[in-house]
């Protein structure tokens, strides 16, 4: 059975992601709709297609993805089909297919182009969801509109490689449920560079020298409870996405903060790896 | 494949919503379950009221609604079951249904009258689930209860028209998820008073000379970036469901603000628009 | 069809759930997956706990439920499956399991022991769906484990009776969607001591001498409007888990605030009631 996943900015509250769901069935009976997010703040971008890059490949090929983000039509914002990676992607040309093709060369990326278009202000109901029901009953791209060469690409923040390779300045690229700050820093980037030296993380006035697998890494069980490291710590880990990320153990953004409030670093903001 | 659809002001984390998809599991086993939105104002009757005039047509006919919401029997507040417009509504006659039958006239009005109702303070899961149910499995209204009448009506704030036609005033219904601002005066009644006329809409203090059918209509791609309108500026659009709604290009209700934090208005203030 | 459902502390902003949903159906096309909560505070085991006890019951017999929650494996945090009452849990040790057994009696508890599990942070993805698939698909418990002996149990704050019977006290264990107050005093306890009693239930400086079955019960319907209780007045009731709750009669936590808030009540504040 095809499946069908909605990212989207949408909210939760509002009637638009019902209306989509009901859509679809009533397009098509036998399909999954999974929701990945609708929480991505209104026209992020990045944000959007974070969540897209760590989540896409955990569903099986051939797996449609409507984004449903900035998706009005314009000269600047052509309605686009994309295949990369095993995966369908129909969304607006604003940027988010592009962030996952600088990563994964695409097969194909079409312009969609479907007869006698609503021209709405909803054209995640109107277009893509039309689109993704065709794709989803085992239709091609090509029928639904031509080969298109401009994805738009925005200058990511990349982490920066200086000091004949000594360090490594990276940049915050979200900040999760937890207050947990995920960095641009992939592991195999640092360990690239790591050549077996120590290295020291810096983010704000906070200096880390150790990078963990996973969080509880932090605790030696070895030691008494009184004398372990524990809730309130901080600590540097590759996530489960093999980023560096930062956070507080067993952090509550909404009571003691999480590692974003605690460290005081937002979107964008710097971290600096100085291998010694 | 049946479809059962659950409108309610439970909230995401309470247990509730799980508690009616595990008993909807458990009655039937080929059912699609589909949320519309769990995150209505408490007992916002307006709201949910809404939210589903404008997503049920979505669904197939014969889908069938649970409407969670001040749902608790009494004498002034029976249960109904209720067929408009192809798709049947499970409810209290709280109003939500009234606000719909208003729209398009009812096929069926039942009142709910099960054999040994469970009197307990959850009555989604112990009434609403089991008429649900039985109506998926295609039963009929009739086995459910017996004719009603009394379909609770609320006074909306309708738009008035005045000053022969020169004038339409109307009300902020819904303040959407970018903070848009949703007002009750149809496409249609604006057209059908303009006959070709100018026309001012007045909010607060700001005025308007044109509504758009999609948001990025303000913007004119034949200019320069640097002198076209965007994000940050405010616009008037006959919206997906064809009501005039008030956005502020491309907004962040959590960070720039939108039309109803910028403008001031919130439910139930006015706008005008003049014919000149 | 098998059902899986999922508890977590992700929340549903970050793309946790749409990974860990892609994840179950790349495993297994014939899966129900059901979304109990994600909205859980961040390692808050009694609110876990709390939220599968009120409703796995709901779901059919041979459920799978997965609860990510502080799932980190260590030494002191084992990961678990549990069958009881009919229910498959896959969980950590962490104390979510025991509170669910402390009320029914486990019928299987083993320690999970894949081959080569991945020493990641995101075990819920990586461990636990892997497990609950193969109990999905019918495998039995011994298969993915051995025998476990030391499941976690946490100290949890029971009712106190004092004063020969004459007195219960009472703690806060969750505050819901409306601001209502759920205390552990059950409803079988209270009728067990009071003994055909008049009694007195006290929360901070109120006094309530009548517990309700619904929330409604507050009005007498005989009454004219004017003179009836209603929206803001408080109450106590035998909620649908049967635990003591105190509620305002159609509160919204949003705006005019609930029994929380308006009675400065929080999590493991006293409540009292004295048999007269």
């Amino acid at each position: 059975m095809a499946i069908i996943t909605l990212t989207t900015d949408f909210g939760l509250k509002d009637h638009f992601v019902g209306a989509i769901k009901g859509t679809i069935y009533t397009e098509l009976e036998d399909v999954k709709i999974v929701d990945i997010s609708h929480s991505i703040s209104p026209f992020n971008i990045q944000e959007c297609a974070y969540l897209l890059k760590n989540s896409y490949k955990a569903f099986p090929e051939g797996t449609v993805h409507v984004v449903g983000i900035d998706s009005e039509p314009s000269p600047e914002n052509k309605h686009i089909a994309v295949l990369v990676d095993g995966h369908y992607f129909i969304s607006a040309n604003n940027g988010v297919i592009g962030l996952i093709t600088s990563e994964v060369k695409p097969d194909k990326v079409m312009e969609i182009d479907i007869p006698n278009p609503i021209q709405g202000s909803f054209p995640v109901l109107d277009v893509f969801v039309k689109v993704a029901c065709h794709i989803a009953r085992g239709g091609t791209l090509e029928v639904i509109g031509k080969p298109f060469a401009q994805l738009k690409e925005l200058k990511e923040f990349a982490p920066r490689v200086s000091d004949n390779g000594k360090t490594i300045t990276g940049s915050v690229v979200y900040i999760d449920n937890y207050g947990n700050v995920v960095t641009n820093i992939q592991k195999s980037l640092f360990e690239a560079y790591r050549n077996g030296r120590k290295f020291e993380l810096s983010a704000r006035n906070k200096k880390i020298g150790e990078i963990y697998n996973k969080y509880s890494d932090i605790i030696n069980f070895d030691l008494e409870k009184s004398r372990r490291k524990g809730p309130g710590d901080l600590l540097a880990l590759f996530n489960s996405s093999n980023y560096i990320e930062l956070a507080i153990y067993k952090s509550d953004l909404n009571t003691v903060g999480g590692a974003s409030t605690l460290l005081g670093l937002d979107y964008r903001d710097t971290i600096t790896i100085n291998f010694i």
